[in-house]
């Protein structure tokens, strides 16, 4: 019974629960998971252990029987019949709306079948499992076991706030006046930034596209949001300096390093450009970094809280995290910003949650503090410039012609755009009964819906799923454009896709 | 160089970091921690090993030095110089600003001195640090590691999820249209449903003394407070009712059992009036649950989310959490409502935190369903029964005649008033010098702060800490009566204090 008591529904969906039950035993059928002949459980016996309405088990009974997938012997009970052909796998969803596309959706487990690029996140293959069994072992041993299970700072667990000072001192990352705050990841640390610093009808500029976790937070605070194109070089400073300059600006956020969801990078000149603009402004500069430490290729760039420490007048809040190189299940983040605004956050962080789980701080600051960090990253870094490589060579040769491509030298993201009239969000749909799931353009848009663009999140996956996946998007691009053609919309199919540079 | 390397100073605290680690190295010489004759680091090594100017090093030496605590031999370094007679500790903070009575100030970790009863937290003398050890171990060897090492689900961890519906389900506390979403911690559960379901301007109603957490994610997202006197026996049904039947009520929030800070309990008779009063005004209920578990004597009350099974019309949220029986270190609690309402936490959650760290999840799930919990539980029981029990017999013993306190049967917290003219806020700088602590009446109030009230958060405190301290407060109390007195305003002291019934 084991597999049965592990099904997992979700009570918040737009689909119905029998419908969620009747798909799942199905697609386990079909996969070959559930045997033929396997005698499934009595509605009454899973129900119980799905504490659901006998009814719903039923209901989902009934459609796989109608499938021709189970079978009923009066007296027995009920069992697998698969079919001799296995028919190709149709998923049922009937639409994707665009609610679904958050990570909530993007992030359920994919069935076996699915290439999905849809999340931007560290390749779970790559986990270190049997380091980190050390590292929590080693914490779990620890005298300081009793002080991390009790309640603790709203700053953070302080052994894990004194490593990282160090760390981002030695760096010069950090200035003398300079704090930390421990946050509960990344998300956490730009909500609490927003709520800490942005009242409401302050005008803040941010990258178009951008990480939609950071444009909610800020509409959800009431800010004004002036999105700024990014170029496959980084933010428009252009457009930026033009609002800068006319508009009362309270903070610009930016991602200079490997942008979500672009994958583009700010060079050293256009950051310390930046940093004079926001000083000329008067405006804060909040600088998400979370991706700088997965450069695969090229010259690291100093971050703009780098940069500032030459003086210049202006305050750059930086974000940081675990996430993107270790476990993102655990959540830890962190703020650097000055003593004074690491206070004001500690306040507002006390009212959001007390503090970060303590457990998981502990085992992370273990990691880091053992070298197994660092040892795991370089292990990520070759991964990652593997996969990178299989993603562009895949989009170069895959993806029709008059299709664009961002070219990163790091991160887990590159930015795709397709010939007109394909709208990338129509796509997915189809792209979904393929096998392969992006996130569309629409999904990042400040105030500029791109409806050719789609974010490719490379780093989760194998090469081989990478060149098939995009493989499988480019023929559905492709058919897609002879379609349109047909209606005369379209255009030659000849010439290959060209990086943007 | 343990010792030195594990010295912690706030760089967001208004004391300043030298006059820090000035005290910090007095109260270790004082106490006898360091001991006469000790070499003292030389303010290089401290400094680089505490990542420090070395001009902050030696203005705290050369306090120590003024003191007589430290002494320099040329060419040898310096050491402690332990004063034969050791003099009383004086506290050396100028003044107890408001602003430090937050959790923040009132976890620090106190000094050995210190009998603190300012912290509504479990006992870390009683945590079952072998129980956690085999737990995280066991956690840590399950094949379940790589997902939970994962990106999840802002809904939470699953496995936790269906245990907790199915507690919740026998317990006839969750009905079968419910569900549950984990968030990090009570209080996180709390921000959470207010940006949820409270829009600027919504009338609420809470308990008045009440849980600041509370009442500053209320005020935050710019709801009006109407604050309801807390009797003995809960809070005010005839104010409540006043209000719910005059204006137009969006939620009552309400901790029925064990409320903090007065401990005081709802019977079931009045739990059932408010769910009454609740569904004739339309408003919504929203119940903290997460001292019931901690009944020491009596007979227990259903919850109101449970009474509300019954029907009625009302939608009952009910917050729970580990923190106050197992390991408040670990964020875990949790939000139990109709499918409807977790589905739009969820969706607010998300932007949030993403979800809550699931590593920790995973552990309390293990703690819980290895039975580790439960009989954790117990244990805290037969320590808090004690503990309540000196609580009252010390209030009893050694408050002035005039004096009140409730007299819960379970929790953390009770609540005393002090008589006239006795400021509880004015009092503690003294209670401090004196090695006592607590949190006065105002740090509680919505519209009517109690000079006289405080809070006595006994659960964290052995016994005979508990005596000491209540007796050392009782001396303070009676001698300020005194010196009111001999001003003219104060009353005689003869006869004990009463409890609240």
């Amino acid at each position: 019974m084991e597999m049965w008591a592990h099904i997992q529904l979700n009570a918040g969906s737009a689909t119905p629960i029998y419908r969620q039950l009747y798909e799942k035993i199905r697609d386990s059928v079909l996969s070959g998971d559930l045997a033929d002949g396997v005698r499934i459980p009595a509605t009454r016996e899973l129900a119980g252990l799905l504490r659901l309405n006998r009814t719903t088990v039923s209901a989902a009974y009934e459609l796989l029987e109608k499938d021709g997938l189970v079978r009923g012997h009066v007296g027995r009970g009920s069992f697998v019949a698969r079919p001799s052909a296995v028919p190709q796998l149709q998923r049922s969803r009937p639409q994707v709306e665009f609610a679904e596309l958050t990570p909530r959706a993007a992030d359920a487990a994919p069935s076996r079948e699915l290439i999905s690029f849809a999340s931007s996140r560290p390749a779970g293959d790559l986990f270190p499992v049997d380091e980190f069994r050390q590292t929590v072992a080693e914490v779990s041993a620890s005298p300081e076991l009793a002080s991390i299970l009790q309640l603790g700072s709203p700053l953070g667990y302080e052994p894990l706030r004194h490593w990282l000072r160090a760390q981002l001192r030695a760096s010069q990352t950090a200035g003398p006046e300079d704090d930390v705050l421990i946050s509960s990841g990344c998300q956490q640390a730009m909500d609490l930034l927003v709520r800490t610093l942005i009242q409401p009808g302050d005008l803040t500029l941010l990258e178009d596209p951008v990480y939609p976790g950071l444009r909610e937070v800020l509409h959800r605070e009431g800010a004004r949001l002036a999105g700024i194109p990014v170029t496959p070089s980084g933010l428009d400073l252009n457009e930026a300096a033009r609002l800068l300059r006319r508009e009362r600006v309270r903070a610009v956020f930016v991602t200079p390093s490997f942008q979500n969801p672009t994958g583009s990078t700010l060079s050293r000149t256009a950051r310390l450009e930046l940093l004079r603009l926001a000083a000329e402004a008067g405006a804060l500069v909040v600088e998400n970094d979370v991706y700088s430490p997965l450069r695969y290729e090229g010259e690291p760039v100093p971050s703009i809280k780098q940069l500032s420490q030459a003086g210049g007048g202006v305050e750059v809040v930086q974000v940081g995290s675990f996430s993107k190189i270790a476990f993102p299940g655990l959540r830890v983040g962190w703020v650097l910003g000055s003593s004074r605004l690491i206070d004001a956050c500690a306040g507002g962080k006390q009212w959001m949650d007390l503090h970060s789980d303590q457990l998981s701080q502990a085992v992370l600051l273990r990691f880091a503090e053992s070298g197994r960090l660092e040892a795991h990253r370089h292990r990520v870094l070759a991964a990652g410039a593997a996969r990178l490589a299989a993603a562009l060579a895949a989009c170069l040769a895959n993806l029709p012609e008059g299709s664009e491509f961002t070219r990163p030298q790091g991160g887990m993201n590159l930015w795709v755009r397709l010939p007109k009239p394909v709208d990338t969000s129509a796509l997915l749909r189809t792209a979904e009964e393929h096998g392969v799931m992006y996130l569309p353009g629409r999904y990042f848009a400040v105030g500029r819906p791109d409806p050719a663009g789609l974010r490719l999140s490379f780093a989760g996956l194998d090469e081989e799923r990478i060149a098939r996946g995009v493989a499988i998007l480019g023929s559905l691009v492709a058919a897609e454009l002879r379609r349109a053609a047909g209606y005369g919309l379209g255009n030659g199919l000849s010439r290959p896709a060209t990086a943007m540079v």
